[in-house]
């Protein structure tokens, strides 16, 4: 064996096995073993809760490779229910204990990849135990064979994994409620953005409580902070995860501030015979590059061929990352890229936002869907921060066109130039995107000034006069914002008196008549704001309870 | 009136009205009128095949804007049926009809801009009189009447408005032929790319007869250049439009080499007085910034819009144009940006070519359609120069994506390192943008060559032996390459002595395996390339019966 690249992979998924075959593709010669704990490896992590509702029906599809054929196309050591106990980095040995015989065996490396990923939290609460998580195969067939039998179930956490689990728990026609501490399912959105999606939770029959911890876990049932008892023969903890350092810790190599291990922009560990990549390590990330733990499949996978490369002496470099996600519940699209307006103002950024409710195709033909839109600019240099996207359609393709263009370092006013595909079935002549791009250049050059949803309170308190441009059957049953004055866009130019003396905030349904509102008070000398996302995102955000900090 | 701008834009539609309803926003002050030949503005020229075949069902959904709600709204005057049929630039004042009375009448102007748009090219074939064309809505009402009592159509022309007319009139139950002069239809995509075009179209039951011009229009049928004669009591001309610049050229203006009306950058004419936008006008090419004629409806909006902040003296610019489009045909969507191949070499430039056929997202979960994607890149530089989608789902969005990609000047490479939002109801953990991206780094590196469909015969006749590492289920039927040797990728590493001497080109289905092989071959020696775009791309280049130049 003399001469020969000895490369040992802990970890056989996402980022584990893109890199094992990659590098079998950049040599042939090299000796690979992947060590894999569970019973499976190249599973579908992310169909796992789709199997478990039963819309991915066949278990056999989520196993995208065995060893054998793996073995068969790439010539790799695949050992599944091999779990890595130990690194010896000064003898360049793994210690490996094979979970079927229970032998432990020690394998020699040249270059060692960790991709462990992360495992799930499990706060210390009573009962927890009983708390199902979902993480890989075995954890997918213990969830069906609980469900199959279950008839109320609590699912812990309102993050990704918990809003697709409460949702195929719903297709499986249990009682189903989401427990989760903080105000908002989906912590990537802000919260104006997200109560469309409780909405839709609730309309699905979903008991979702916001702003409740679980307290205590008992056989039957899920006690909540709020003293709330909700009965419960299926539990399942989806609190989030951490990246899971077990090895890399007892080996002595650096963790990073986040607890993610700490790797280079070659993905190399402290130790630089060891890489490391997923949801295991610590990313750069791409707006204030600081450390951060984005545990997404993308990026695991990019990773891991990177790091074949690198092991392979190819040119390489890891990249910060935005932290481009998308889920779908219930029949909504959440997406978003890079930061939101709450981290942003958490952080003490000054921050542009900018709400849009387009159709997500020419709404003369039929099938469009009314989506929202949320773009956060920096204000002082135009620059994209972030982007939100929740709608029925067509919210995947906006937010990737914006993190295109955010890899591209195009600013937001340069996102009304882009030329996009257009056919009445597919977009708008403006598409959703140009139009966010129209309205950061009003923004940007001052033809428009706006005012946000959770500002408008201390406006109104400090004299603001609020002009609701709808027409009056917008206006019915109590949707409107108090003390309004109401005069519809197309009788402004003649009724300026009636508008009494101070600033103004004026507004409509999603802020199109707004503007062209804003634009006429304007010239005619008042000093307007355009409340930004108009009478919907106002709407819900109040609906959300909270206001950012 | 003194002091107050008056502004006359000719043409109500895409750009005119765009630039009218933004000007207003600039500008309360402003005199605006707007000169309508036909007897509506703010149509949706892009609904009209589909009001035509019944799927956008009421003509008034059609029609975004009247005169009157234009006038309540934005204060203009907005007068239909209104022909200009003349300017006179040194007294800054145009000559208009009113058709509805026949009366002439002179209207002065400060700022003049031009969005006439296109008329459809109409050759001179014997019987052309009894063709009807598609560009408004008046248009649109004679081609409703006319389908409601004919049996048999002919649609001359397989560009976008010719196929989405013959899909319209198919789903009306006619029975449809297509006559396309090229040996393809959607001329911006390569040929190999309209073969499942093709294919869907006569699964549809379409006659599409390519290769074939009209000679003549008879009261009852059609005769086609090649002889045969088609049954038709409906004809329609669908073959392509042309800038409509009688009025311009009148008056003098300077005409580009394309034949539209030659602007510079701040859309002005050769006269500063007079502004054009849209269909009527050359555009300059994002690719090699020569003159091009671009009429699509996202570049003239955002023309209308630059001109008018030009005319109310803000800052904008117009921006070169990559053209990107798309069609749906019979539940295809067929999309394009930038430059095609055979453009390409038409022109002379050397072209990096990739095809793949990825799943529109994940393969395990439902409802993932195959997609063919085709990405042009600069070998050169790494410059991407153009892109082709052709499938049933997703298909818009990666153009939209490249297309970003492109305006942010990211280099083919770095379409492998996007964030693009996963799940797998919506991509893949390495999207389809991504995997290009791999592809175009393994070609630039020189880690992987690939020879296109059109090479093979050349390469073969050379001595080139083409190795099919497909399974052999998947060569049955006559589904292979004359003269290949067949070794499936997972035994090629103990055959390799079975591969007779000389430069090999392996294939697969679609590229993916045979990438894995000429890797293993590479390494063991051989001169290797892989056959871009597998079985697939070749056996639709081979159907499309064209060799690029
Ligand atoms: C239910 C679920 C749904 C998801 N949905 C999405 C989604 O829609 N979109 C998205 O982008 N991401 C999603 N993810 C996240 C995505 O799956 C991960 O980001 C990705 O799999 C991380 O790859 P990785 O290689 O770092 O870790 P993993 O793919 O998790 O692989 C790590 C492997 O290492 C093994 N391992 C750990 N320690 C040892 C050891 N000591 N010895 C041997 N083996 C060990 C583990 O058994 C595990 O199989 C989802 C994850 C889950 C669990
Ligand atoms: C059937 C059809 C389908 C289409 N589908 C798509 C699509 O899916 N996607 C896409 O991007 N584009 C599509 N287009 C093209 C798109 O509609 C045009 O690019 C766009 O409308 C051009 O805008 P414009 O303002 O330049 O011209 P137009 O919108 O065509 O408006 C020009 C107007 O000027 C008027 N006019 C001309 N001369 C005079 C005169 N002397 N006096 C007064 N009025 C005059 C005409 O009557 C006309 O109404 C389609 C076009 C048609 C016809
Ligand atoms: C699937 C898996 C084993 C990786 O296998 P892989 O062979 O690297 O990946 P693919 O089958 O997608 O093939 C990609 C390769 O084919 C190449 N390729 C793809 N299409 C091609 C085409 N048309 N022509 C030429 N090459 C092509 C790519 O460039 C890439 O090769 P490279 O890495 O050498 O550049 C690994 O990603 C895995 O285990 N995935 C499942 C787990 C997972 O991802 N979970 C999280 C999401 S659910
Ligand atoms: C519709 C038409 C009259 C233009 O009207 P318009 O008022 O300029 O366009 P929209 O209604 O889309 O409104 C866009 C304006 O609202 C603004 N806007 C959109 N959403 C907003 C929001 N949420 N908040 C604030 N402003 C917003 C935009 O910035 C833009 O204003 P600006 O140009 O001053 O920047 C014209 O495009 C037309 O006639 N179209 C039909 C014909 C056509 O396009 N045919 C080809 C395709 S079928």
């Amino acid at each position: 064996m003399f001469g020969i690249m000895r490369v040992i992979v802990i970890g056989g998924v996402a980022g584990g096995m893109s890199a094992a075959t990659r590098l079998r593709r950049l040599s042939e010669n090299a000796e690979i073993t992947v060590l894999e704990r569970s019973g499976h490896v190249s599973y579908a992590n992310c169909g796992l809760p789709y199997h478990v509702g039963g819309v991915i029906e066949k278990r056999s599809d989520l196993l995208l490779q065995t060893p054998q054929t793996l073995h068969d196309r790439f010539a790799l050591d695949v050992r599944v229910h091999h779990e890595v106990l130990s690194i010896d980095r000064a003898r360049h040995v793994v210690t490996v204990r094979n979970l079927d015989t229970g032998a432990d065996l020690e394998l020699p490396y040249d270059h060692l990849l960790l991709s462990t990923g992360a495992r799930a939290i499990r706060p210390p609460i009573p009962g927890i135990e009983r708390a199902l998580s979902l993480r890989d195969v075995e954890d997918t067939d213990a969830l069906v064979a609980a469900a199959a039998t279950a008839r109320d179930a609590v699912v812990v956490g309102g993050g990704f994994i918990g809003v697709e689990v409460a949702e195929n728990l719903v297709h499986l026609g249990l009682n189903v409620a989401v427990v989760e501490a903080t105000d908002q399912v989906m912590a990537p959105i802000d919260p104006e953005m997200a109560t469309p999606v409780h909405d839709r939770m609730r309309a699905h029959g979903i008991d979702l409580r916001l702003g409740s911890a679980v307290a205590a876990i008992g056989p039957h049932d899920v006690t909540l902070t709020t003293g709330d008892t909700l009965s419960a023969d299926l539990v399942v903890a989806a609190i989030g995860v951490r990246p899971e350092t077990t090895l890399a810790e007892q080996a002595g190599l650096a963790i990073g501030e986040r607890g993610g291990i700490l790797v280079d922009d070659q993905l190399r560990t402290s130790d630089p015979a060891i890489l490391a990549v997923g949801d295991a390590v610590e990313k750069t990330d791409a707006v204030d590059g600081t450390a951060a733990l984005i545990p997404l499949a993308n990026t695991a996978n990019l990773q891991g061929r990177r790091a074949a490369d690198v092991i392979a002496g190819q040119a390489a470099r890891n990249r910060p990352v935005l932290g481009t996600a998308i889920v779908g519940v219930l029949g909504l699209q959440i997406a978003s890229t890079g930061w939101s307006e709450k981290r942003l103002r958490a952080a003490g950024r000054d921050v542009r936002a900018i709400h849009t409710h387009p159709a997500s195709h020419a709404t003369y033909y039929p099938g469009a869907d009314t989506i929202a839109l949320k773009l956060l600019v920096d204000p002082h240099t135009d620059e994209i921060i972030g982007a939100q996207g929740v709608g029925e359609s067509g919210v995947d393709k906006r937010i990737d066109v914006i993190a295109t263009a955010m890899a591209g370092r195009l600013p937001a006013s340069a996102l009304a130039d882009l030329e996009l595909a257009y056919a009445p079935a597919f977009s708008s002549a403006k598409d959703p995107v140009n139009m966010l791009g129209h309205i950061a250049q009003n923004l940007r050059t001052g033809t428009s000034r706006s005012i946000q949803w959770h500002e408008v309170a201390d406006a109104v308190a400090a004299g603001a006069v609020i002009v609701d441009v709808r027409e009056a059957s917008e206006r019915s049953g109590g949707r409107s914002i108090e003390g309004s004055v109401h005069i519809p866009v197309n009788e402004l130019r003649d009724r300026l008196g009636e508008i009494p003396d101070g600033p103004v905030i004026v507004h409509c349904a999603v802020g199109v008549r707004g503007h062209t509102a804003a634009r006429i008070l304007t010239q005619h000398g008042r000093d307007v704001r355009n409340l930004d996302g108009g009478y919907r995102t106002w709407n819900a955000g109040i609906r959300a309870h909270v206001t950012p900090a």
